[in-house]
């Protein structure tokens, strides 16, 4: 059995119990989270969300590359949520290799280098990278300046976020 | 109090019994899964996932994006993942509006249009959308035909999923 099937199963137990089917589109809690993929972060158990709540987006790195802008945009305009969370870890693996080791180890296994990704996001100090993707979501123009965006590391060893920066709601004494 | 300091109080009563920090970078379970951020999807608990079994990529749509492709491809060719899922969801938020409309009201509101994002991925058709992310991620010359990438779609009110695209291992009778 693949692992694929072997979700699917865990699925049908999961639905057979489910009584989650009035939940709202939007998000109940108003919040936006923007994470890295690692698998030992889930989110939503990190934070005490429940199914309905907030929006989860993630990437590789928890980085806020044009895909989670738009996301965040959607989120916001669209749907109404009001904060905005992102949230690195200790441990990652996008401080363990260089964009261009890997995308040469690649051309050599496959002999093509595609347009796109044209970057892999990888990044050698946690705090500065929280701090960078932070500032990226708060100059966004179609962001408004009412909204907080926050910045943490999750630490994989204690569960324990620390914040590490924050742009305050504007009158808010923010930066 | 602000939903972010809620979530954080959450946060303290999480680490303050937490029991994971031997937990390994790489997934337990080999599988990343592409999703749509809609909060009523929780997709550890629709898949039945604890922390350290997979990555999850997460944006507006679940839409294979350059991002989600970035990060599939550090999830496998760095951290080891060998199968994909993509999933999608009834009554997402993406069938209710058109790129065009969005970026016209953002124009107005703001006086501005910035470089990026440049799309935002609204779509007509849930499991066309599927396919077609399916698709996108089955064509790129840097994830190995060996991984088996399948296409489904959660039911917000039953908290079933449906398979709606496989696209197999090679050898395994797939496309």
């Amino acid at each position: 059995m693949s692992i694929t099937d072997d979700a699917l199963g865990a699925n049908r137990s999961y639905s057979a119990q489910f009584n989650l089917g009035s939940l709202a589109m939007p998000p109940a809690k108003k919040l936006a989270v923007l994470a890295c993929m690692d698998a030992r972060l889930d989110v939503e158990l990190v934070l005490g969300l429940k199914p309905g709540e907030a929006h989860i987006i993630r990437n590789a790195g928890g980085i806020a590359t044009e895909d989670t802008l738009r996301s965040l945009i959607i989120s916001h305009h669209l749907l109404g949520t009001q904060e905005f969370m992102v949230i690195n870890h200790t441990d990652c693996g996008m401080l363990t290799f260089k964009d261009h080791d890997l995308a040469a180890r690649l051309k050599k296994q496959t002999g093509v280098v595609p347009v796109a990704p044209a970057v892999f996001h990888s990044f050698t100090n946690l705090e500065d990278n929280v701090r960078e993707q932070v500032g990226k979501l708060r100059a966004h123009p179609w962001i408004p300046r009412e909204i907080p965006v926050r910045g943490f590391i999750y630490d994989v060893k204690t569960g324990r976020l620390s914040e590490v920066a924050m742009e305050q709601a504007k009158g808010h004494g923010g930066a």
